[in-house]
């Protein structure tokens, strides 16, 4: 979810991740060494206005920022080389054995979680799965229409099928998405490419008038266009997720709002990162949802090994690789 | 709110009213003659998609048609002047001692309410009302912006002092519209054209960074745009009333969305004709919620003095002028 960030070097990436608090710095009362944590790129310093908000998790302190490599408290790295310093990424930095992260930025896990699965809920899962759950939050019986079979999209089906929607109709313009989409409880695809006429028309067309709730896991914004206007006046709610370029417009006629239908957007599936995702961890060891996080897992290979995962993402072969670092 | 509809004529306008039946079709079980009404422009059949759906009242079968002159059942007009028809209003046509409305159009009330009050709830002042109480729904202490203040906007700024906001930004081009929006709950005006930067700027700086909800009722593109625009980001929510031109194009970074606000839009303030209004005369009448209707009502004319109430109208004298057919 980072393009469009201003290039910084030396740098260490990697922001999805789970780990064991080595030690803690001056002042820090939340976290002890040996707690099991999910370190999150966007914080949660507690004490801001977002953070005070029931309904926003985009902390003023800690939000996201591509730009910033360095900790916010003293404007210094915790990296070097050479003398030199290496410069943080987004607040997280994993692809390091040991890495520093604001107290605001982990959440502090039950231990007994199987931190080489619950890792994957640091970021684009529990984008997707909150976006269908805290956002759009379709009721038993829906339909739902989910744009963008990746990651992302595919932990919002994850999400519609929790929910206990009907209908989920994935819309990807890669129809080699669309096998893996059925795993996870797509029951229609829809190639937005097959059609002549817009794919909101399609999507109206099979559903008498729009599907109940949209999500947009894609970051197009022709997606982003069609996944509003796809859903049904009077109720239908439309959520984006994906990250949009720069100079991209949202465009839509008017009366597609005043009809009633609702727009939002969200990141990180609105989580609190420290206050829910703990409960979202809970959750899955007890069953209480029934998140099947080991889906997502297609591979894990050992550190050393890490330009490997890169290759299973850019050939659009792999969801999720763990990297361990223990071997 | 029907600009733009295709000329029928002649034709009975009038769709803001409050009647007693004076007699029913065949079929018709709900009313009886006697019973207090108000009439009202969208109509809930009670069987539809919509009519099922606790979120819409855009009822499929009697929804606003600002084109059809006629009854739904059989197409015919029930009004004639010398053999030739005279065509009917928004399903109401209520500028006339009698009318023919569709059992769906008219909501029953308690025969204690005021006619000569409570007939204003049958259209802007319910519009203004719900789209604040039902759709932006502001929580105690909340900041509130209203584009627009007429009648309709003056209605949503009603419902943001009902529902207890801590401040309510009114915002008109129309300067001579703050003094009235005072009375209403308005606490600070701006006017667009005083300022150099957007609008949507400007209250953003008054509130350190948007209001918690605001209300569009202008019809204006470019209000609707910055009604949008000038909620807070992470829970700020805009609701449009105003209905639009024809060619108007709605268009916005997508990052304001992503930035979790939230666009809606509404028809009716979302009430259900049939199933809200009765509640809401009940309410004004016991004082549950403090709803001051009587501030609406600036002038009372006889039937025969209609034109009069044009004047005031265009005049921009009046807010509503109630029409007694009794004198
Ligand atoms: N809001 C957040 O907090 C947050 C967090 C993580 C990721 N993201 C964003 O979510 C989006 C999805 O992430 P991902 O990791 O799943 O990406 P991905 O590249 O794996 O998947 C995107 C999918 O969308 C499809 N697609 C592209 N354009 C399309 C179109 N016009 N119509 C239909 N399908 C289209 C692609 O074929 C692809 O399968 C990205 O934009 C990412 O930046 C946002
Ligand atoms: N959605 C619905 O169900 C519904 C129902 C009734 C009315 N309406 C619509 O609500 C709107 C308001 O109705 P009304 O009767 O109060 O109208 P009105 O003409 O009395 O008031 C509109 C006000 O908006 C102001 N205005 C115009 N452009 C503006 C701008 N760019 N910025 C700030 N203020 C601006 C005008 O000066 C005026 O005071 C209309 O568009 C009407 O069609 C909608
Ligand atoms: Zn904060
Ligand atoms: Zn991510
Ligand atoms: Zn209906
Ligand atoms: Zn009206």
């Amino acid at each position: 979810m980072f393009q469009g960030q201003t290039p910084v070097f030396p740098r260490i990436f990697g922001h999805e991740a789970g780990g064991i608090v080595e030690s803690v710095g001056e002042g820090v009362t939340d976290l002890q060494p040996g707690d099991h944590v999910l370190p999150v790129f966007t914080g949660e310093c507690g004490e801001c206005h977002h953070c005070h908000s029931e309904e926003s998790n985009m902390c003023d302190l800690l939000r996201i920022n591509t730009d910033r490599g360095v900790m916010i408290n003293d404007g210094q790295s915790r990296f070097s080389i050479n003398g030199k310093p290496i410069y943080h990424f987004v607040g997280t930095s994993t692809f390091s054995e040991y890495t520093v992260v604001h107290v605001g930025c982990v959440a502090k896990i039950n231990p007994a979680a199987p931190l080489d699965k619950v890792c994957i809920l640091s970021c684009g899962i529990s984008t997707g799965l909150g976006a269908t759950l805290n956002v759009a939050k379709p009721k038993k019986g829906q339909s739902v229409a989910v744009f963008g079979l990746g990651a992302v999209g595919l932990a919002a089906v994850e999400g519609a099928r929790i929910a206990g929607a009907s209908r989920i109709i994935g819309v990807d313009l890669n129809p080699s998405r669309f096998t893996e989409a059925k795993k996870f409880g797509c029951t229609e695809f829809v190639n937005p490419k097959d059609y002549d006429k817009p794919v909101q028309q399609v999507i109206a067309d099979m559903t008498g008038g729009g599907v109940d709730r949209s999500l947009e896991c894609t970051g197009s914004i022709q997606a982003m266009i069609s996944a509003f206007e796809c859903v049904h006046d009077g109720w239908g709610v439309a959520v984006l997720v994906g990250v949009p370029n720069k100079d991209d417009e949202f465009k839509t006629h008017p009366m597609n709002l005043l009809n009633e239908r609702t727009l939002k957007g969200t990141f990180f599936g609105n989580y609190k990162p420290r206050t829910d995702l703990p409960r979202v961890v809970e959750q899955y060891m007890n069953k209480e949802l029934d998140l099947q996080l080991e889906k997502f897992i297609t591979h894990s290979i050992p550190f050393s090994e890490i330009n490997k995962a890169f290759d299973y993402m850019l050939k659009g072969d792999s969801l999720r690789c763990i990297i361990r670092m223990e071997d």
